[in-house]
């Protein structure tokens, strides 16, 4: 293969799920059905904590087309969702944690019967007394809702000596920052459908992003070994961390009630109880510190970072353990000193949201060396520049960078870009329009904490025909995976683009590859076709130069055909030679990361195999009679290592800034009293195609040795960083430093008007 | 692994499928059933030999419930079926050639008006000559209706210079034998359901011993590349060759109606087309002549060999090749010349029946060789000793057996066992009873003629809890692979029986392994399994060795338990730390059986990679005043190799036994002026339990290096010898040489009172 000449790696071609989705035949996982299929309904918590005391259904009886009830106690395996710290019982037993919590289900012929006979159980219940500050929950002498101190999980970095360096300090700051949730506000709710089979086992059909946690889960609610549960992923229609965990407590669910009922049973959320009750990203509080010489070198970092856990771990100690990792930005710092905290609340349990802990955190601690250059008179970049990490230097957790790191050369193309130096406040009436910078990294993959699950497999089946199935453990949700993951296959093995077919996940055909999060899944996924593909690849080589006659060394191959001088032969018919010799055409692939170490004392550690970067200009107008904000432009570079597929890639880019950018100004989950107040969509207000800012997309493809084609992973670093990039936008634009997300118009006013 | 102590392998244990099958739960063909699903009725043709002219459904269209009409018209891909010879058009375009053959298929909402709206189609069609008698079909001046002389298919063997032979001989002997047709009788006809995919693919859920044959047919049928089409097979009530062939037309043909009307479609047959239009045992002639010296060395043979194709070739070629180096018998003969010929006939055509062309040859050349033993004045059983093939003769083809060859075992155990030498002819009033032998050999798999076809893959898969997922590309059809295979799982890697699931094939899972035919699957999808399994077991025992503490050739291993000193360790926890050390767990095995050889203008060569064998005793009791028979007993002896589950062995050897002794007595088809006559089970009539002789049966294990476990192949072996083990008893009882299959009352009747 020559190194410089891809076929199709590096190409912008179409999605391979384009045309199925487009065309409404896309089968997502309400459209499946089953004979004799019937439906389950939630019977939910009305409270933020309950004492259970007994349910009845005996109204729900009288209902044509009502089935029956299902609680715990029709659990056949064990009541604890397997998932980090296993606190979550698939249904509670004595007490609810959390308005909107999963009692029992009912189940109906019909959605809507189901409906109405869940509305018709009566609850006896007690309430108890809550909590729903994390702050609170902290406290000494909280009421105790969690464990002995409300500590979900907690993590520390301690490199250097922060408190003694920052006695040295020329200038010091320090701020508190706020977040609120994120709700992931994918297009598809949670849905699944369990089908029993003959011999006792199980199949789910899950609209889910790891489709292995769902494995696990149905299997712990059903007392079946794990070959004895198959999950087939649906087309998903969005995921962003939202088809992480929740998935497998609803197909668990619906598993129990086809258990019981001995059919199949779909169970679907509708967009109320969806928010209610599926994982958010999590509100965050952190106290941030950053100590300089006068010359801008920061010397000392100290972070205090708490979240919102809500009222299970779920997957609240890897998201806090990822936003420690990053707390003090991709600075080279001596000093740090960062403490964090998942507490725990009666609200709904938060989860994964893209960035997974890291925009909280970011964007407290990139608003705030903003606020550390103005006070030091240096230029927000410049700053930057004097500090970030470049090849050779080392992490908060001590981790030296020694390779793939573009966060200068990304600094420098935005700066460039957007004109930054030139750039000046403009003033038009009220409105004040500026520019506004930020930065980020964002370790690829789980890391030191998930890396016993960072290994994935792929099953790639050559036919006689030469078309190619490919099957991988990793998922598409709308980003793109099965077409980049498609060119990576095409390119190893030389095959056309269109012999490919990769489909969604059936946990039958490939082993435990993980979650498709952390950005991992080109990286993952794409290795683990390549380990498959390259074994036939040899097979398919020899073949093509024997049939060319030539050496194997002396033919080149491109675009799914074979060359030695004049002759030309195609990938069908190397692969029909081979069938012919009776030589192997399938193979598993197997790819597991480079280990990671992380000293949970000290936190000290290689958190991560590999860093993409980040750097973002955001163009805002500020209206300082409304404090309305319009985001004209952002213009962001990447390092994410080689692209795959710069048109998917740009995408990716798109959907992150407008989600960084809802986040950052717009989305505002009110719980009040452990109640969600606008569980909807007419009152959480999503940025929609008009709010859309202008994209200027740039790549640094610094690539990484251990990626497929020498990729790292893209998903959620377009995210990251778009909020400080806004409020620092918004800060040199009207001069308030705002501290908390999202930064909506009235509480921006106040902010504007209380400096005045 | 300790080569003299399996902890599963040679072990009686229960069938894997046992459970689901006796409590009815198990999902056969025509149990399934997906939304929206109509149903097709074959359109069959009334007559030997038509014109089509028009075919009229207006009718039909009558009918409530009728969707509408399928013919070669709707075919989207080429109009011809991928198999062997390719000559058998998916429907027929101009000319119909069986009565039976499906001309069209009619689409309805439910079965019953489907069959209704078929009987409704009105046919114009002009009737044409036909031919129905193979030997008329090969005499020169013969109608012509298949190619420039009705010949499908045609073989050589031959060796030294028979015809001078004969001339050198001290006694010849010469005689023509007729076998008729023999139905598999299956309890489930075929059944094919076909689910239209949005992506374009189609899924097939078919009742099939092949699955990749169907694979290759819907894919043609369909004009689709082969991954997009995935068949999987459904649990299957009976093969026997039955499901081999036809499947794939079955399938075909509900895939064809599932694209036109975009809606899944069930074609079930009914028993009455399945006896019309589904394959059979091919009816043979052969006239058979040895020539031996007077101490009965037999120095030379001759037959010309003649099966009845019908109208397409499907698999007729590779049946008359294995009868062709079959037709010798197991003997060591220097002088060889066998002719064969497959006719084709305006009947339905004939293809695969256990045993593959070798029953009906070995009828005639196992009766002839006890009529030369009568000849000579020498024992049956002496005269085969002095010529049967022993470690280090040649065959009929040259081929040295070199291992593995236990026929002169055998035929000392039957021997014994019987009471053979003392035994004499026992009457009692009209009734005369005696004992008749016969052997058989059996090239296990392929051979020369399929070799491109002889290779299997396997997909092993362990879960993180020790559980173990293996999918194969082979079938089990009844006759016990699902427990065979996972047993050599087990065994291989270890694992408790019970953690192992192995399913019915699903072609999206492995490699196209072949048809399940020519008793290959313990041979070739068992050595897949192992070459699977062996780097995972290697995985597994270094990790089994590091928790005991031990180094890895000092642990012992045995019934999923590893053993050092007083320690043990479970399968589980050494997978368990497999998967903590992100070892992979999941292999594709491939295995592809050594090369065969074929010359086509002698017929020499190594036609089978190696050949298990049988020893059969029958003792029959003749009424001679009605020619009924009774067979008391068979004595059988076998050499397949390792027996890996001894009961499931005995369980293929009394249905070989009884299916043979039903092709030889009491199964006859009639078929009249090319018109099926008796295409049921009233008047085609089977042996049922209460027909069953007592089995004696017996293994001689002589081992093959290259089987799994030294395993060959058992399922054909049973049957093949049984009705000339019957043929000659019946000659010992009362004096008569029966030269026709089967050997009804009357007409045996008809030859004692002719004879005396």
């Amino acid at each position: 293969m020559s190194k410089d000449l891809f076929s199709f790696v590096g190409k912008s071609l179409e999605r391979v799920d384009g045309a199925v989705k487009a065309e409404g035949k896309a089968l997502y996982g309400d459209d499946i059905s089953f004979p004799n299929m019937i439906y389950a309904a939630a019977v939910r918590n009305p409270k933020p904590r309950i004492e259970i005391r007994k349910m009845d259904d005996s109204l729900a009886k009288k209902i044509k087309g009502y089935f029956g009830i299902v609680s715990f106690k029709d659990i056949k395996g064990k009541n604890s969702w397997p998932l980090v710290m296993n606190d979550y019982p698939f249904l509670p037993e004595k007490e609810a944690k959390f308005y909107g919590e999963t009692l029992a289900l009912v189940l109906a012929e019909n959605q809507r019967t189901a409906k109405k006979a869940a509305a018709c159980v009566r609850l006896d219940y007690k309430e108890l007394p809550f909590i729903d500050d994390p702050l609170k929950a902290l406290e000494k002498k909280s009421l105790k809702i969690y464990g002995k101190d409300n500590i979900i999980s907690s993590f520390k970095i301690i490199k250097g000596d922060a408190d003694k360096a920052f006695k040295d300090c020329d200038v010091v700051i320090e701020k508190e920052f706020r977040t609120n949730y994120q709700v992931h506000a994918y297009l598809e709710t949670q849905t699944a459908t369990a089908v029993p089979e003959p011999d006792g086992s199980i199949t789910v059909y899950s609209s889910t992003q790891c489709p292995f946690y769902v494995l696990d889960a149905v299997a712990a609610a059903c007392g079946l070994p794990n070959n004895k549960v198959k999950v087939i992923q649906t087309v998903t229609g969005g995921g962003f961390g939202g088809k992480e965990d929740v998935p497998a407590l609803v197909a668990a669910h619906a598993a129990i009630c086809a258990l019981k009922f001995n059919r199949p049973v779909r169970l679907a959320y509708d967009r109320k109880e969806d928010f209610m009750s599926m994982s958010k990203r999590h509100p965050s509080w952190a106290r941030v510190k950053y100590g300089a010489d006068k010359n801008g070198k920061i010397k000392a970092c100290k972070v205090k970072y708490v979240l919102d856990g809500g009222a299970y771990a779920t997957l609240s100690p890897i998201v806090l353990w990822r936003g420690t990792v990053h707390a003090a930005g991709p600075y080279k710092i001596e000093n740090v000193f960062i403490e964090t905290y998942a507490a725990a609340t009666n609200k709904v349990p938060c989860g994964a949201y893209r960035g997974f802990g890291q925009p909280q955190i970011c964007f407290a601690q990139e608003s705030l060396i903003d606020d550390l250059a103005e006070k030091l008179g240096i230029d927000p970049i410049d700053l930057r520049l004097k500090n970030m990490i470049q090849s050779g230097d080392k992490t908060a957790t001590g981790q030296k960078i020694d390779e793939s790191c573009g966060l200068k050369e990304l600094t420098e193309i935005v700066r460039k870009k957007s004109r930054w130096d030139k750039s000046e406040v403009k003033i038009n009436g009220d409105k004040r329009r500026a520019l506004g910078f930020s930065c980020a990294y964002y370790g690829v993959g789980l890391g030191a904490k998930g890396r016993y699950l960072d290994r994935a497999g792929a099953f790639v089946n050559i036919y006689r025909d030469g078309s190619v199935q490919v099957n991988v453990g990793n998922t598409e949700m709308g980003q793109g995976a099965l077409t980049v993951l498609s060119q990576i296959a095409a390119e190893t093995l030389n095959a056309p683009m269109k012999n490919i077919k990769l489909a969604e996940v059936d946990t039958s055909k490939v082993p435990d590859s993980g979650p498709t999060v952390a950005s991992r899944t080109t990286l993952m996924s794409g290795n683990a076709i390549i380990e498959a593909c390259l074994p036939l690849r040899e097979n398919i080589f020899s073949a093509a130069a024997e049939l060319l006659k030539a050496g194997k060394n002396k033919i080149t191959a491109y675009g799914g055909f074979f060359y030695f001088g004049k002759k030309k032969i195609s990938f069908e018919e190397a692969v029909k030679e081979c069938w012919s010799k009776r030589l192997k055409m399938s193979e598993q692939g197997w790819y597991a990361a480079p280990n990671t170490t992380f000293d949970i004392n000290n936190g000290q550690g290689n958190a991560y195999v590999i860093y993409s970067y980040s750097a973002d200009i955001a163009d805002v107008e500020v209206d300082i009679k409304t404090g309305e904000k319009t985001v004209h432009k952002i213009y962001a570079a990447y390092d994410v290592g080689r692209i795959i597929n710069p048109k998917l890639a740009h995408a990716q880019a798109h959907g992150g800034i407008l989600q960084g950018m809802g986040w950052a100004i717009m989305e505002n989950l009110i719980v009040k009293d452990g109640i969600m107040k606008n569980p909807n969509f007419t009152d959480y207000v999503l940025p929609i195609s008009t709010d859309a800012p202008q994209y200027d997309i740039s790549f640094s493809e610094k690539l990484y040795k251990h990626g497929p084609y020498k990729a790292k992973g893209m998903g959620e670093v377009p995210l990251i960083g778009v909020a400080a990039a806004v409020r620092n936008a918004v800060k040199r634009a009207c001069g308030v430093s705002l501290t908390y997300c999202p930064m909506i118009s009235e509480k921006t006013l106040k902010t504007i008007n209380d400096k005045k």
